[in-house]
């Protein structure tokens, strides 16, 4: 999700779209009348209630064959992913689950194990971080499986939900952890930062966060445009968030290490925000790794070790490019 | 939706399947614990919140080739039905649309065009009935479009919800309009009963509201199962409650009318059961159409003209049959 965004897959795109996603959404959004709410076009979560406290919700929809491999990972593996997908945006937004719904398209190739199986993997999800599925809707058909979960989320309390526009120029970037490689088997078990980012939240005050869905490059970016700005990213930063994920899929693609670290999906960690008031070691306390500072050109930039700066490439999976 | 339960498709299906939606839904409904709130697990509307005063939910996934057909729908046209089969689920609670939120895989062979007219299409039903969009989640594969709407609804009031599940034997049921031959066109654009399903929940202290989704019979089958009742349709009642498309269609097929009437799907009209103690001339006041009364027998029961009971096939749409 959510207000007409994708983030929840994690495969590698080319450049930009011909057609695109990006495209479609800004077309959208310049049709769509501004919301009100907590949450801006394009954010993470969007309003339910047309009221400060109220309610928010976030949707995400797997596809087989895009999301998951139905030949390779299990129907509980699918079910869990596709609620920690969704609890992943209440994390980006600081906010607390509440319930689930679940809609499927079910290949007529399942059998009655294999979809109660997706269910209690949607299930088990849920109840480990205190969401519970509510209900749904059943379908099948001849084609591969979809499945399409909705969470809806309340403030923490006086805490109010994070976006991902509020960074501005001279604040500093972290991640909540290393990324890259996702796809050799972690990006089907995310793990939503929920309680992390309600701490940061409470502590950090926090000018943006987004999870890492499609992609530190792009999820940053998505920040930066939404905030106006721009973003340094410097490259000893980035040595220091490679997941060693990343370096094993390095062996297999020859791109290097730094690359998936910044072009691969599906890490499911935060990029946390904040101003440059907020002192480095209360992030570090809190398991923060620093990658760069925002800045008032709209570019994303790379500061190489010997400080060099050099146009970091902006790509990463974008769906309907057509 | 919902809880677990389809209702988004009107094609005609085979008699009891070996695999099921039925059974699907027994099976993962004995596995989850009961929920707290205005809804039991197999109704309309899921609770969100868990609490009498809270909001509810529901969600509807249509697909290529099984809910609609892209080769003659227009894409607008498909959004309009997403969103009209959701709100019909409000309806079929008396509850009052809030906002509604739009998953979907886009086949790549769509244009940007044809992705915004679907959107226009989801947005210009949810005007029509103040349940605005706010949001989604944007996705493309080379198989069939899939769409997937969620909408939140709130309590008229003081007027509780209705559910599937209080219908008692005495009680009498009536249909909000003709029906059967909706795959003529009509199940393009159904008229959620919103607005009339509010009156009945005020005027009529209606015992059971389930909204014709997947057959006259097959819907008043479920009210029946989840209530522990049966049902006599009166042969003569069922005559006035046929829709012209019924008739046409039945000369495409040959079979009667009345069949059509009882097995056709995606009519979007109410079912609506009322005590014996509610007057007649007060039900048709509102424009409802009798066809019935409950019984303490758990079975489908046809009275015809002559007085003579037959048992009623017990069939309509169902999913994940395999």
């Amino acid at each position: 999700m959510t207000t007409f965004h994708d983030e929840n897959s994690g495969a590698y795109g080319p450049r930009e779209p011909a057609k695109g996603e990006r495209e479609f959404l800004r077309r959208l959004g310049a049709e769509l009348p501004p919301l009100s709410g907590a949450a801006p076009f394009g954010d993470d979560l969007a309003p339910l209630e047309p009221r400060p406290d109220g309610l928010l919700w976030t949707t995400d929809m797997l596809m087989d064959g895009v999301d998951f491999d139905s030949a390779v990972h299990s129907w509980r593996q699918v079910g869990y992913k596709a609620m920690a997908v969704n609890l992943s945006d209440c994390a980006a937004s600081a906010t607390v689950p509440v319930a689930a719904l679940c809609a499927v398209a079910l290949c007529d190739d399942l059998s009655m194990d294999d979809a109660l199986e997706l269910a209690r993997g949607v299930r088990e999800c849920g109840e480990q971080y205190d969401c519970p599925l509510t209900g749904g809707d059943t379908n099948s058909w001849k084609y591969p499986t979809v499945i399409a979960i909705t969470v809806a989320a309340k403030i923490d309390g006086e805490w109010k939900p994070v976006t991902r526009q509020g960074a501005a120029a001279g604040d500093r970037v972290y991640v909540s952890g290393p990324v890259g490689g996702s796809i050799i088997g972690r990006h089907m078990r995310p793990k939503p930062r929920i309680d992390l980012a309600r701490t940061v939240n409470r502590k950090l005050n926090p000018h943006a966060i987004i999870d890492i869905s499609d992609g530190l490059a792009l999820d940053l970016w998505r920040v930066c445009e939404l905030s106006g700005c721009g973003a340094i990213v410097d490259a000893a930063d980035l040595e220091g968030v490679v997941h060693a994920d990343a370096r094993l899929r390095a062996e297999q693609t020859g791109a290097s290490p730094s690359e998936h670290a910044l072009y691969d999906g599906e890490d499911f960690e935060l990029i946390i925000v904040v101003p440059d008031s907020t002192p480095d070691e209360d992030c570090r306390r809190l398991g923060l790794l620093p990658v760069g500072v925002i800045t008032d050109d709209r570019r994303l930039t790379l500061r190489g070790e010997d400080g060099a700066l050099s146009p970091l490439e902006i790509r990463g999976w974008e769906h309907f490019r057509g």
